[in-house]
């Protein structure tokens, strides 16, 4: 496996490595994630998991093997017979078993990771129709572009992406006990 | 002009309009900027003004008019002769006034724009080759990242873009006396 473009420390894999690089630009990278992901967000309607499952279809659509392998992980196990739902949504996000919500907020995510000017009315329109709330459309265009951002960080620097499944198992155990950020450390274990 | 895609102030133009809406996800937003725009940042050779370059010409390939108008102000108001560096920059990076290596470092950014798999070997190592510290290639990268979602954000959600340079010369006067955020202030103002 090729090695990151930057030094990291060898036993961190991921985004965590580079964050140790540069903790100055981590903490708000991390403080985000932890906000769209994990914290309360006034007006939503989505689950922890269906806003994981956002930011896993986004990752696999930038290929990026690292972000759609952890954070597939981290929406399976906060979603019911999560791990069928998260393959079913990375493979067909029209025919898995979501709502007609998420699956409409999905489909605005998939324009967002085009880019930004390929959302459309339609597409907006049958979120709120299926449900979304003004917070929503929100939060699923931001998740999508946050994650435009950490896949590009996490491939554009060739982050160490573990090939061993038990790694990305330790990750779950962290981010569900302790998320992304809880304001005490930014440090990569 | 196309309203936004969701309630924002109709007197606060851009992101900060969105920021509004959504204050939990704007504070590490902005913190991210102000550390990636203008905050020391150990070990790079950067200047402000060529960091805000960099953000500037990601900006332009994704289309996105406030963010390349905003920070191409910004970038012009912290380079020698400004106006014609971003100009040049924007039209061609490759013939524009600038140095060898930030030429370099532009080259990566508009891969990572691309995508992050998009980025070469032989890009990073031209870069180093013209004086680029670990630092420079890091923060080059996560720049171009972090603007693929800041453009995203812009244009999914349809943040009101001025059209009266007046409007972008006042975002100039506010960024270079207060920065993007100093820890006091969330307030789009």
């Amino acid at each position: 496996m090729s090695k990151p473009r930057i030094p990291v420390p060898t036993d961190v894999p991921g985004i965590r490595g580079l964050m140790a690089f540069r903790p100055e630009t981590a903490k708000p990278m991390l403080m985000l994630a932890q906000a769209l992901l994990r914290d309360p967000l006034p007006g939503s309607t989505l689950t922890r998991g269906e806003r994981e499952l956002i930011a896993t279809v986004v990752s696999a659509r930038n290929d990026c093997v690292f972000c759609a392998t952890s954070h597939g992980a981290f929406a399976a196990a906060q979603i019911e017979d999560g791990a069928r739902v998260v393959e079913a949504a990375r493979r067909d996000p029209k025919s898995a078993p979501l709502s007609d919500k998420v699956k409409a907020l999905v489909a605005v995510a998939e324009q967002v990771q085009e880019s930004g000017r390929a959302v459309t009315d339609e597409a907006v329109a049958a979120a709120r129709a299926a449900g979304a709330t003004d917070s929503d459309v929100h939060d699923a265009v931001l998740i999508a572009a946050a994650f435009c951002m950490f896949n590009r960080y996490v491939d554009g620097l060739r982050a160490i992406t573990p090939t061993d499944p038990a790694a990305y198992e330790a990750m779950v155990e962290r981010i569900l006990r302790g998320g992304y950020y809880g304001g005490s450390s930014i440090s990569a274990s």
